[in-house]
């Protein structure tokens, strides 16, 4: 999905990623480009098995450089965490510790609370193929873990980062999405949508739409129930007026070259099934 | 993250991810891996670039081979679409369309809704580099898009059918962790927990830990605190009684041999700060 709009300042902040012996550069990028699309930019690195920098890593971000660039390397996780106050830790597997056991949405209102009261947080993720030691764990106030398929709970890194990441933009943004639809115009003036009823009503009487006249009653309520439904703006109301003569016109023209065939006038049925819309 | 336990059944079932040209095998695996970590089971792709089936698609689901074995291939999305009942299609990009914006957790309510009354519902992703083309997108029911960094808005393919699973996932699961703390043991008796705060301030006192007798009933009543927050369980009592036991003990020893130094029965001090805790 692109919309990336380059004149809007990149945001910055939010908890601390803490990677903990990534494997492949590829993820590691992948995880970056999810911090960058979710407002995250500090990411450090314990023990990297590729070393640092990474080239993978930065074809991977796709154009998250900042968050490389400004990447932090440290040889062990207790080092990652000395500066930070309050530290989930993601894993997918019971650790049979007495911590609290939080999702990503949850963990993400702990995170902004903590982080408005001047605190800072951080979230750690494990190695790709072995996640976090159980004394790495240790070291967390809460450990975090998604609702997944028990028969194929492995995510990949970055797509772990990506959904904590997302939860907490979600919450701290307020869920605002980066657009709406076109401000909603006004709903036309009942006036206006009755003349459209009575103009539509009016050509379908003309048509012989309505074959039993006992039921016309309930038809016609079932049609205004339909464009009810819509909520039609005056715009919409001028469309359908002219959807609804552009095909009487079409019917007419219909109708006169049958009758001219049929005096002899012309030799053929016209293509198509009936009056052009458009 | 690991976890799987292949002894549970495959989930099955949620809404189908159409993904129109894909260009990238990599990433309709990845894609896939992240539909199967969030029980969604039914693929359709819409005219993939690479032809199908695709070997780097295989790699990248990493054993979500089931998913791509029932995918289905059409060659436009209408075809897709056909015998579907509400679709939303993802983009980043407003397009001017009088059609509601709903981010991915409003979305997974309307799948729900729709879901439970019977009604097959689809969500659409478009070409990794273009997105959908403004018509495709007027074929759905609503947009879809996430709350993005807008000045680096661009997810990848699987990144964002990973969060809009997740989020269908978790509620339509209830939002259930797949696992919990162990059983949450009993908290200790008061009767145990005052013994222990009996035990550590005879102790305190004992080492002259109180220097200000003025200063004695804040401190003490502090220290309660420390261990009323945690919520200690009789087995945690135990093991504080221990504690603070070996504390003393390193302290008396260390004592015995201070005094033992003095009378000239040792030569050296030991090595070592003090008792081991473990």
């Amino acid at each position: 999905m692109s919309g990336t709009d380059s004149t809007k300042p990149w945001l910055e902040g939010g908890p601390v990623v803490i990677l903990v012996e990534p494997q492949l550069g590829e993820n590691i990028g992948s995880a970056v480009r999810a911090m960058g699309n979710f407002g995250l930019s500090r990411l450090r690195l314990v023990n990297p098995r590729e070393g640092w920098p990474n080239p993978k890593a930065v074809t991977f971000a796709s154009g998250a450089d900042r968050i490389l660039d400004n990447a932090q390397v440290f040889p062990d996780l207790r080092a990652a965490l000395a500066d930070l106050n309050f530290v989930a830790a993601a894993t997918a597997r019971e650790r049979g510790m007495q911590k609290p056991v939080l999702g990503a949405d949850e963990v993400a209102r702990e995170v902004v609370g903590h982080m408005a009261g001047g605190e800072q947080v951080g979230l750690v993720f494990g190695r790709e193929r072995t996640g976090l030691y159980t004394e790495e764990v240790s070291l967390a106030d809460v450990i975090l873990t998604l609702p997944v398929n028990p028969a194929f709970a492995s995510l990949n890194l970055g797509m772990a980062v990506a959904v904590v990441a997302y939860e907490w933009f979600k919450l701290s943004s307020g869920g605002a999405l980066p657009f709406q639809p076109p401000d909603r115009y006004r709903l036309a003036d009942k006036g206006d949508l009755l003349a459209f009823f009575d103009h539509i009503e009016r050509e379908l009487d003309a048509a012989l739409f309505f074959r039993s006249p006992g039921k016309k009653p309930v038809t016609t309520r079932n049609i205004r129930n339909i464009f009810h439904r819509v909520g039609l703006t005056r715009q919409d109301v001028a469309t359908l007026h002219g959807i609804v003569a552009a095909l009487v016109e079409g019917r007419q023209m219909r109708e006169a070259r049958t009758a001219a065939r049929l005096e002899g006038r012309i030799e053929e049925e016209p293509a198509g099934k009936g009056g052009a819309v458009d």
